[in-house]
């Protein structure tokens, strides 16, 4: 059975766009764009589009790929004291040049959309009920527990990928009391924790890593990374065959955006409070 | 056979005093206490003691347990700036009328000896290998290293207990690429993760969790928690048998305590820099 990212994310926009137009209080979202990367401008598009879609005011602050950290920072530091803008970001990744961590750590706890500064994440792992959290790790818990997919009690494996989205995620599932196995790479023996999973999160650069020998019957699968060879998308996951084996799967390829997505705009309305 | 903490951390002792007597610099460690309860008063003690024999100047900073959470913070804006305060820390718990994560937020992670502050866990959670780290899991990881028990590869299993000890433990394992599975009161098959874990690191309140029917032939034990019943301490090991099977295990009652005051004296010695 799949497990429909989409139609969650929708039903949050919509209530979402429901909220802001009942109310008079203006919300302005600011994006900084340093790299031009492909990926970077499609994942713009997006947050452009639902932005506007809920009533949010979108606002894209462009500068050249060669800006100094310090001017970047002090660009930063301009937002953070901006009354206009409720909340922004910084699309990564930024060049080489620019020390990413740095940047983030100059953001506003308070405007922080994709919450990933020190105090927020510290928040996050310290479980404060209250913290806002990073949007694909909000993301996810926000789908299981549309699902009804209890996590307390859970054995959930996480396969890891990045900062942004495991060790987050990982700190979210062992607040909530599941029992957590966070794998990487060089894991021995992968299988004897999937297994013995109820939730999987996988985001590797692996094709078809997880397969359905490595599965019990009752696992869900939270497949968040793909891989491109030949220009051909493969997924971490063999969905086919787990689809047909009557897991509960993330489908392929609707991906987690459009739920990061959602996230990010509801972390904007927090944000105006 | 068992681990011997208490050597490890006097050859730290005794490394720091030879580099702090053949130096020009001069440390101070000040401790803040408010709640003035019996454990907090012995480890204060052996903080004493052991900064006193490896040359760091030491000062307790003792407050009214009635002291409002406004005033603590000012004071601890005081020696946020200080200079003659190396480092400081506040000997936790706080009474019940202070928020203690508002404190430790206010802490200047440049002087924060305890390295709780939001920026240091976030350092230590985005792996920054120039972090420096809470001194419990710090003192872990020292004690492995020194056994020369490799952590990479591994199967390690972490049984709760604070956010203190075990969550920055974890971000420390993951960081280091061990398989890393933490566990809770509530996880359903206790023995399934510590069989087939090369490592076991336990921090729970329950006596004698872990039996030798748990464990592989190989498995490691740091025992970091104890629990008293009819005033007897009851690790959460069961020692005796552990050790006759032939594991590696911390000792029982050699604790983690003394590598805690040293990975302390350590951090004071690097927030001198």
């Amino acid at each position: 059975m799949i497990i429909d990212w989409k139609k969650i994310a929708e039903k949050i926009f919509e209530e979402l766009k429901q909220k802001i137009k009942n109310s008079w209080k203006k919300y302005k979202l600011t994006v900084i764009l340093v790299w031009k990367n492909s990926p970077s401008l499609r994942y713009i598009k997006q947050k452009e589009k639902w932005a506007n879609y809920v009533w949010i005011e979108f606002n894209l602050l462009e500068f050249d790929d060669n800006i100094s950290e310090e001017k970047l920072i002090s660009e930063i530091k301009k937002l953070n004291t901006n009354k206009e803008v409720t909340a922004f970001m910084v699309q990564l990744p930024l060049p080489k040049h620019i020390n990413s961590e740095k940047i983030i750590e100059n953001i506003s706890p308070e405007k922080d959309a994709d919450w990933f500064s020190p105090v927020n994440l510290w928040k996050v792992v310290l479980w404060d009920e209250n913290a806002l959290i990073p949007c694909t790790p909000a993301g996810i818990m926000e789908l299981l527990k549309e699902y009804k997919i209890e996590v307390s009690w859970k054995n959930v494996t996480i396969i890891w990928r990045s900062n942004i989205v495991w060790k987050p995620v990982a700190n979210l599932l062992i607040n909530a009391w599941a029992t957590t196995t966070i794998c990487n790479s060089k894991t021995k023996n992968l299988k004897y924790f999937t297994k013995n999973s109820d939730i999987i999160i996988s985001a590797t650069w692996s094709p078809h890593l997880l397969k359905v020998e490595m599965l019990n019957k009752n696992s869900v699968i939270i497949d968040v990374w793909f891989s491109v060879i030949d220009k051909k998308i493969f997924w971490d996951a063999d969905f086919k065959e787990i689809e047909k084996n009557g897991n509960l799967i993330t489908p392929v390829p609707g991906w987690v955006g459009p739920m990061t997505v959602a996230m990010l705009m509801k972390n904007t309305v927090k944000a105006g409070k």
